[in-house]
């Protein structure tokens, strides 16, 4: 075993403290580092505060050897990250030519807009930082280094972070710390919770050798299982790994959705990809929901030709054809219309899958008789269709989620035919 | 000016700091508590490792009244939290009668599963603490107390944690702190940039008073500017606040959306709801996603009566009933496309407005003569169209939502009638 590498990400802003914006630069951090076998020991948000800036770089060099700053570069007056970072490596403020080009040239060449003196302030950096060039913006990246502590600050604009990451402090990281090897390998199941599973995986997990770990990631009716590892034989963990990994398949065959990392509509168009085939949706409580879900994968155009949202039952009969009688007798949350709507988008859409779906997703619409939450979906093919109820408890939001994920599974069913 | 109270949130679990999962928790958390006047100081993510969570709380309760943990409390292996903190506080584990009749009636009666020994562990907690009786799951929130310090662990499963920060957490907290007030006003903007309207506002930052703060929540062609301040005297702080909104308002009038804490897609739902006023949608790259804006609204149903997805050109022109000689002879992605689309939809849906987007999300599909992030948008009434056309750089994730804001926002000019 190699001595591990312990990261910080540290984000700065006050609306991320306030809650109006949600961190996904962290995730995003975290994920690349731990591709290299970097452990991340702590995220920290803190506001746009001097002093709380300062304590959080004072804490963290304590135990972590890379730390990642995000966020306050921007050319407003709430951003005073750079200045306390110039104050903090005891440095003085240039103006970094290259980045005075960049910022100009964006302005008049991409932006087309006028350039204020606060956008050049963009160019200044402290001399005792290594300037990492931003090429999809104005903020440039910076790199300090103390005792061996390497220190990044990024700008907390999303597409800029990313840029950074990818293009500039992997490169760095990896060539710096290129002696640790970490293995994933992850497995989606769907229809056990996570304590049945755990149950099942007590053996499993007493006999697991102590550089290995086994993470659970429950989402609502599917449980993600990540085994990972790390040692400095490379080999030698991923045949270990590999190993487990077969047992652990093995233990759980029976709710194994994939052996791969990729969600389960990734799953899905991959099946329909592989087999040339195709699927259209009558989406009317999801709203949309779902074929966003296919549409937001790049390729989606392979094997997603289209839907109707059908929010009213105006649109359920005159674009849907869903007989009138049958809204009339059964209501529009039905097992008769969620079949009449996937049978119909198949024939309308010309494809050889189809999803339909209809409830109730709250917080009002409920009935005594078809109580919030009420969920009918469908399924169907040429020659087949499955239905599922669902009994849903949560908010909106969440009901529209679970719904997806069921109508895709249950999608699944039909496709891998399990019937 | 009373002294402020502050606020740690530590989320806890391995999920968080690989990345794998995004922390909405914390967002929610902090909203919650700012309403309450108090200050967010740091939110921070440790691993399931004890010495880290022990140390964050060591450390946190150096500078915070309060300190909310979430996670951590499951019943599988890698949750370490709840003996961690009995622990902490010097107490013992009991088993709390109550929390066992729950977790026993939840698994007979709600779940109807076999009950398991891991599942009764739940039922556990340190003698040191308040319960706080979790009624949608079987993780019980705890409260414990320190030099007058509030430590609340809660359950990380989003709708537990937020039930009971909704129904026991802001209960207490508001009981023990109720002398201070916040004040909060927000506006939203449109098509200027950070830079652009900090320039216009140099005047109004430099002579805002030392209790009342600017921030700029900046988000692709949009900014919401939020105005709050903290005072001991209600009325005083809120006619400081509005007095000034009034001025930010009146110096930003001609980019302002809305003067409400609402959404862009709220402002335009309420927009149609208060003209009793319908819209349907004809999407191609957004793929769904603009209908989801609208129908994630409760309520959505009274404005929008549904949607298309037509992502393959045989659903455009065999449903949109957009002409094949215009497909063929301008491509999918042209501004005729579009206005046919928003056109024939509205027809068909019978709605008052209809939105159409067309356009190349990448990563894969531009040309020389429309590269990759060419988007046109229409926008119909039944005697009014307008179009845009797009040049996107982003990634397909952000292009979608861009295209969606701007869609929005055409809409909008539409509804208001600008032109």
């Amino acid at each position: 075993m190699t001595s591990k590498i312990f990261a910080t990400i540290i984000t700065i802003g006050d609306e991320l403290l306030i809650g109006q914006v949600i961190d996904t630069n962290s995730a995003f951090i975290a994920q690349k580092l731990n591709l290299l076998g970097i452990t991340i020991k702590q995220r920290i948000a803190v506001g746009d505060d001097y002093n709380d800036i300062w304590r959080a770089l004072d804490e963290t060099k304590k135990h972590s050897q890379i730390i990642i700053i995000t966020g306050g570069l921007g050319p407003t007056a709430d951003d005073i990250t750079k200045p306390l970072l110039c104050k903090y490596f005891n440095g003085e403020m240039i103006v970094d030519k290259e980045t005075e080009e960049h910022v100009k040239h964006i302005f008049s060449n991409i932006l087309k807009k006028p350039l204020l003196e606060r956008n050049l302030k963009q160019a200044e950096v402290p001399n005792v930082c290594k300037v990492l060039k931003n090429e999809v913006g104005t903020a440039p990246g910076m790199l300090f280094e103390q005792n061996n502590i390497l220190f990044f600050s990024l700008p907390g604009v999303p597409h800029e972070m990313k840029w950074l990451m990818q293009n500039k402090v992997l490169a760095i990281l990896s060539e710096k710390y290129n002696q640790i090897h970490i293995y994933h390998k992850t497995l989606l199941t769907a229809g056990a919770g996570e304590s049945f599973i755990a149950e099942k995986l007590i053996d499993f997990e007493n006999k697991l050798p102590s550089n290995v770990k086994l993470a659970y990631l429950p989402n609502y009716g599917m449980v993600r299982l990540r085994l990972s590892g790390t040692s400095n034989s490379k080999i030698e963990l991923e045949e270990t790994i590999n190993s487990l990994f077969l047992s652990l398949n093995n233990l759980l065959q029976d709710i194994v959705i994939t052996t791969i990392d990729e969600t389960l509509v990734e799953n899905i168009s991959n099946l329909l990809r592989n087999n040339n085939k195709t699927v259209s949706i009558a989406e009317s409580c999801t709203g949309g929901f779902i074929a966003h879900q296919f549409t937001k994968l790049s390729g989606a155009s392979a094997i997603f030709k289209g839907s109707v949202v059908a929010y009213s039952n105006e649109i359920k009969e005159g674009v849907l054809l869903v007989k009138n009688e049958t809204i009339k007798n059964l209501g529009a949350v039905s097992e008769q219309v969620v079949l009449e709507m996937s049978k119909n988008i198949l024939i309308k859409f010309k494809t050889d899958y189809s999803i339909a779906v209809s409830g109730i997703m709250g917080p009002n619409g409920g009935t005594e008789d078809k109580p919030l939450g009420t969920v009918w979906i469908a399924v169907a093919s040429a020659n087949k269709t499955l239905t599922r109820q669902l009994s849903l408890r949560f908010d909106r939001e969440k009901n529209i989620e679970i719904t997806c994920n069921q109508s895709l599974l249950l999608l699944r069913e039909l496709i891998v035919d399990k019937h």
